[in-house]
């Protein structure tokens, strides 16, 4: 099963493809879209572009989409939250249901504590996925969000259903 | 010129589209899009879907969108924004500039003063557009968006910079 990982934000959204085949991981891909334009409408526009453009490429078969919130101001948390509307509304587009995890569950999953730094995050993304090339820290969160997302199938009933569902297809 | 107004929620997205010809203004559609799905996802999509429609149906030339945010908590923030994201993303798909407008320059443009309630933007929307029949009161917030978005076209270099795009086209 092919998975993506997205780690939304208004300038930069990190995304990280894997492919988990029985037990194993395996790195497919991983980058970061970086929003162009002057206004938020065009910015998010790029976004939702090249977010398409990756599904287009790779074709994922899961998503999940962190589950940030910047608790400082209303209108950081506001501009977050509209960059992670494009990133939930482009898996949803392509028809998949889209997991969602806060960055505690993430790094639990992925480094087993809830309170990484992101370098934390990034070695044990490598270890998890030999020979990666990581595009940044947002890439490296994003392929950190797949991983936890698998472990969450694979975890008792929500792989069958996902077999089940592969299997109907 | 065929303006729409969008006042951007997860649950309820109100819509208004208006026509001005010179200095009047004419009532075209309003009406309010409710998600529906289970998941954040698939509201998110159904907001996508049923706002884009109302473009493909009314094809408007200008859109502008309030400008909210709730200063309660975090998350009730981030939940407008995700809607908020789609309510910019679709105009801009439409190849449209978004305008912008914090709900106090809407009702300062609509009823005059900055501080009404929503009984006296109703009011006044009905006074705008006359025979006006009000989908509720997200669509009567949408359309007071839209006379907002006109006055401020009409204000001076901006509906200059319209008109030439418009002969331009």
């Amino acid at each position: 099963m092919r998975v993506i990982g997205i780690d939304p934000g208004l300038r930069h959204t990190g995304w990280g493809l894997i492919e988990s085949v029985g037990s194993k991981l395996r790195h497919v891909a991983n980058g970061v879209c970086h929003s162009e334009g002057e206004t938020l409408a065009a910015r998010l526009l790029s976004l939702h572009l090249q977010l398409a453009e990756v599904f287009r490429q790779h074709a994922p078969e899961a998503a999940a989409v962190e589950q940030t919130f910047v608790n400082r101001d209303g209108a950081g948390t506001l501009k977050l939250g509209q960059a992670r509307g494009i990133a939930m509304l482009v898996p949803a587009q392509a028809g998949l249901e889209v997991g969602e995890y806060a960055p505690n569950a993430v790094k639990k999953s992925v480094v087993g504590v809830g309170h990484a730094d992101k370098s934390q995050v990034a070695h044990m993304v490598r270890v998890h996925l030999p020979g990666v090339a990581l595009a940044g820290p947002d890439a490296a969160d994003a392929l950190a969000v797949a991983i936890c997302h698998v472990h969450h199938l694979q975890s008792g009933r929500h792989l069958a259903a996902a077999l089940a569902r592969a299997a109907a297809s």
